[in-house]
């Protein structure tokens, strides 16, 4: 069940739904009449980003799923007549970015990756800092340059530290986040918390998202306000987006929280999820090899939790805003979502095959984020997402 | 020569051009047919935000301005006819956000307001951060809690320390912060950097800008990420824009920057502006009382070294994002751009007047922000921008 934006031939950009090696175009199936019995105007099907579609809230997306699994079982004897209006081959298909962004929000909830970064950049203190385990640490990101997945990504240039020199340079290491993308699906008033039992309401979609990073940039830039331009050159978000309650069979307990959380984090359910989550790194002229495998049940915060902590001063969300988790590793290597951990900060050249090594991204080299939930017999695939890195 | 969005009556929210007591209805006015010769669509002027007003570019808002100042000084032959179709008193008026903002990005480029919180709270380190003069240190701040000049602003809750327990409440250091705000006029790609020389042609406008913040809450959510439920509760914005050619006569030279930042931020011409600035204070039962008086000359980075900055790696800037420069201190107590300076971290209580003292805002004190260009016989005045604290 994914969600998504797409075009063909000289279409408009439009809403699809991904079946197999298709792509079902809703606004076709709505127009002969498959969902008269939903009451949904088929022109919510025809814009060119999920925003409006979403609103349409929960009620009814589940009423559609349910259509489309009707009509999907049965597709030889409900679809078979219109097979070649409502189905487009992928090999056809444009994708686009699935939502207009209002704001992106990037927390820090990969606790074994902040625990990572403090080892490397702290080694004589606690590597996790006083806040960690009190609060979801997040920052504001750059909504514009939020880029689809498959669209290439510029080594950005700027300036930093090459040794006690400042300098200006392409960066020289030039990194991926694997990261989840949380959708927003639902406006809250500016100056009204979401209570954190309400929170996943608030939740369209779940997609993959890779938070490129520049860490030479990054370390000279970010005291004492955060990160800014070793960020904001891009990120790539997911064309398909996996509608939240499709998470449900995977939902697990998170780690314990200790000390415990104050009350407005407190959720009276399970808030996390079993998802296996993966990355791919293919360089210009070799294979793609996957360089490490984690799960969203790394992270130390969840959903539900970092929707209330962003709420709790009344700071409003909007349909389309993305919040996404931070960096997801795991304890061992193999595990770390990003090369900064992988190659301990360019200490451990990472083999990727016999002839290639890598500390940080080189040009031509394409990362792909994996994700999907297995278990209890049912599976589901999240969009992934893939960029090249171009000089 | 101020734009903003007004409504009256049951008018819908359209684009307005301030002529003393009065707005002008740039829609009746060009409906009646006198931008004829500018061959501008009247539609531009009934649309709820100046962004497709903004994309006209540079030469046809001279142009308008042009005919605009034809009309008003000889108002009495021009308008006479019409003036009750074209004029709405401000007492009939409702002011509207004056952008759709896709972005919004808050730098550090005052530096005494650098210097007096790096003495406050790093007292036994330079004031400065080695990265200060070296880049116009910046984040990303939020944009959809972006309020209209006016809006009451609630007392935000959080989590913070209370000595060394966390606790939750609302926050007991609410404060202003003096800054300016650039609308950006002109879109870029992403991918390309928008040179310095350049820079200035990617600013629409100007306003004043109110950074609301959270003392208590910034700090100890702050580290490593930078400021978030801090600061994103609320933000307030000028309803009226300078555009930014009227800025024009107050140009002058900047503090001299030592070291010399590298090329990419080195501009052919003097990019700082001789604004006045001031801070206003009304208790709830009080008089409205100057608590501050600043200039922008106080800025250490330039308009055009933040846009440079800011795109070097890339990134772009769309119409309607907002740029604020960060508070705007002098180095004289009388000059402190926010209360966090002007009680030095509540040491030292600001005395408002004989009964009323504050080291933080409280509920029912209005915070004004006041600004004007006066220089070579050119007067310009700022939009202002006002906010009430509400429990």
């Amino acid at each position: 069940m994914l969600y998504g934006i797409f075009s063909y031939d000289t279409s408009t950009p439009r809403v699809g739904f991904k079946h197999k090696d298709y792509v079902l175009d809703l606004e076709v199936v709505a127009l002969l009449g498959y969902f008269d019995s939903l009451a949904v105007d088929p022109v919510v099907f025809t814009k060119p980003v999920l925003n409006e579609f979403i609103a349409l809230g929960r009620p009814t997306h589940q009423a559609i799923k349910q259509r489309l699994r009707e009509l999907l079982d049965n597709e030889a004897s409900t679809l078979a007549d219109v097979h070649d209006q409502v189905f487009i081959h992928a090999s056809r298909v444009r994708m686009h970015l699935p939502v207009r962004i209002g704001d992106y929000t990037d927390f820090y909830a990969g606790i074994h990756h902040a625990e990572h970064v403090g080892r490397m950049f702290r080694p004589t203190s606690d590597p996790l800092l006083p806040n960690y385990k009190r609060l979801p640490v997040a920052y504001h990101g750059r909504a514009s340059s939020i880029v689809v997945s498959g669209t290439p990504v510029r080594r950005p240039s700027g300036q930093f530290l090459d040794g006690d020199q400042v300098t200006f340079s392409p960066t020289k290491a030039l990194d991926f986040e694997l990261e989840l993308g949380l959708i927003i699906g639902k406006s809250s008033a500016l100056g009204e918390p979401i209570f954190i039992d309400k929170a996943e309401e608030y939740i369209f979609g779940v997609t993959l998202f890779n938070d490129w990073s520049a860490r030479d940039i990054q370390r000279w830039e970010y005291q004492p306000l955060g990160p800014f331009l070793g960020k904001n050159f891009a990120s790539s978000l997911s064309a398909w987006v996996l509608p939240f309650d499709e998470l449900e069979p995977f939902r697990v307990a998170g780690m314990p929280q200790e000390p415990a959380p104050l009350p407005y984090l407190q959720s009276s359910q399970p808030g996390h999820f079993d998802l296996d989550l993966s990355v791919w790194l293919q360089p210009a002229d070799g294979d793609d090899v996957c360089i490490a495998r984690s799960n969203a049940r790394y992270l130390y915060w969840s959903f539900a939790q970092m929707i209330a902590h962003h709420t709790i001063n009344g700071c409003n969300l909007n349909i389309g805003d993305v919040l996404a988790t931070g960096t997801i590793s795991g304890p061992d290597p193999g595990s770390y979502g990003s090369l900064l951990e992988i190659s301990w900060n360019g200490e451990r050249p990472l083999h990727v095959s016999h002839s290639v090594a890598r500390t940080f991204l080189a040009d031509g080299d394409t990362v792909t984020l994996r994700g999907r939930g297995f278990r209890h017999g049912f599976l589901a695939d999240l969009g992934d997402v893939t960029g090249t890195i171009q000089s």
